[in-house]
């Protein structure tokens, strides 16, 4: 079924103890594609500033996302500079420049207002609402947020969260949006905004999955080569929405395989700096590690 | 097969957002047996003063631990104070008083010294040594740590762990004892260190096993009840431990199936103040929540 992802497109700086990367292709949508396009094909709205480079257009194309929704506008691309220290949980921005992003205004193509599966990356509530208002019918809505919605547009986030099937956040953002310290009851209140699924994306912890019958959970693959997070939680919701699109289904039970997948993914996406590497892994390599998380939470 | 504790007896007083427990029974050892003499016997060597109550004393025997090991000294018994909020991740210790325990100088009875599972809960690295001077061929030895021992004592802490087959510890203290950061490779400094295997306790994100050949790991059970996490280490190696020596058996496929154990127990532990609830669970209980922490994490 068609996938569509609506989000960031960026250039890159990133600073971890491994190395640095210097205004390399990043963004939310970009990520989210490189993981999703080994499932299924991908339809990307976004935009972008003229100093965007051809060779990252090309990039794209060459996963076989559709990028007729890619608008170009006059100024420049959104820049984001970030660093990771130590178990590089949480990235430092040392600076952001929304340039062109700051006016995104997404206006879906005509023929991807049908699209089934639809990823709201993370972005402000009303434009991911905007997004919401040109789909008709789509079987499954997706959205991520971050704290800063949580603590500034919290109205237009609650509106946000009410016309979506399922939240992504973070651990701490969890725990900020639902008011509860312990996980496992964030988890539960999640499931008291009507949501078919909330899935709270925990790093080195894994993730924890609320449904409104149970809470699952998930270790991380312990994956000792990271060298930088960036993307982690985007290419994680790309495998998991790529699976998803792929298989038609959104049953609790494909939901976790899913994330299984969404793990598998990430786990490739930290070893290294931007999202190239991860455009080419085989969905072999991908399915090996499916099959080793689960060797590492069996017991 | 034999099972024995070594740590310590204390009267804890406990605050918690969810109330407050005033001079109840409390320490490692207590803990431990609470957990793992639903499993098999428990021996106990520990130390108390003369103001130890006789109810407590009644309590350890009508869980069958053989207390003859468990010596009454001149002075007041270790008491602790403590404090958890949010989280309740860590515990601010308000107050310790050693007191007898300060001054514990295991004597294992003549006929514990055969005893073929051992369990050195946290406590001073040398005196943790003092008990496997006194065993004869144990076929499992755990230990429990702490960060004090990583700082202050780490020649014997060292030397202590050249002696054991499995370590338990948290995760920072994880982290400080290997000078990783990322779990992932903690758990495999861990293995640099002639372990059969490694334990890193992460609270409600679960445990990482390591083991020579593999890391494995499980997420908690997602008890929504959290009154008082005084005691959950403890007891989560009380299940393990209690299972391992039930069943004879020390292979990684067993450790992970006792770690679910742990899992199982401790989720009870943290549902109430002191040691009493959880001694009183039946073992089909516990049994009932390994199987739904399988159905937690299957996918």
């Amino acid at each position: 079924m068609s996938l569509l992802v609506v989000g960031s497109v960026a250039l890159d700086t990133v600073e971890t103890p491994a190395g640095k990367a210097e205004t390399v292709l990043g963004g939310s949508a970009v990520y989210f594609s490189a993981a999703a396009h080994r499932y299924t094909p991908v339809r990307l709205v976004g935009v972008v500033g003229e100093d965007f480079p051809a060779e990252h257009r090309d990039f794209l194309k060459s996963m076989d996302v559709d990028i007729s929704g890619l608008i170009t506008q006059p100024g420049e691309t959104f820049r984001w500079h970030g660093r990771y220290e130590g178990a590089m949980n949480e990235a430092e921005t040392i600076r952001t420049d929304l340039n062109v992003f700051g006016d995104f205004d997404p206006a879906l193509p005509e023929d991807f207002r049908d699209s089934d599966f639809v990823f709201l990356a993370n972005g402000v509530p009303a434009v991911q609402m905007k997004v919401l208002d040109q789909v008709t019918g789509p079987t499954l809505t997706v959205a991520d947020t971050m704290n800063l919605w949580i603590e500034t547009t919290r109205e237009d986030l609650d509106r946000m969260i009410s016309r979506i099937d399922v939240l992504c956040l973070n651990e701490n953002e969890a725990r900020m949006l639902t008011g509860e310290h312990l996980l496992a009851r964030a988890a539960r209140r999640l499931m008291e905004l009507k949501l078919k699924a909330g899935v709270i994306k925990k790093g080195e912890h894994g993730m924890t999955l609320a449904t409104p019958g149970a809470t699952f959970a998930l270790p991380s693959f312990p994956e000792e080569n990271v060298s930088d997070p960036t993307g982690a939680g985007d290419s994680f919701a790309g495998a998991m929405m790529g699976f998803l699109a792929r298989e038609g289904r959104t049953d609790p039970a494909s939901l976790m395989l899913a994330a299984a997948h969404g793990i598998a993914m990430a786990s490739f996406t930290v070893g290294g700096f931007g999202p190239q590497h991860i455009a080419d892994i085989p969905l072999e390599k991908v399915e090996e590690r499916v099959h080793q998380l689960r060797a590492v939470c069996t017991f």
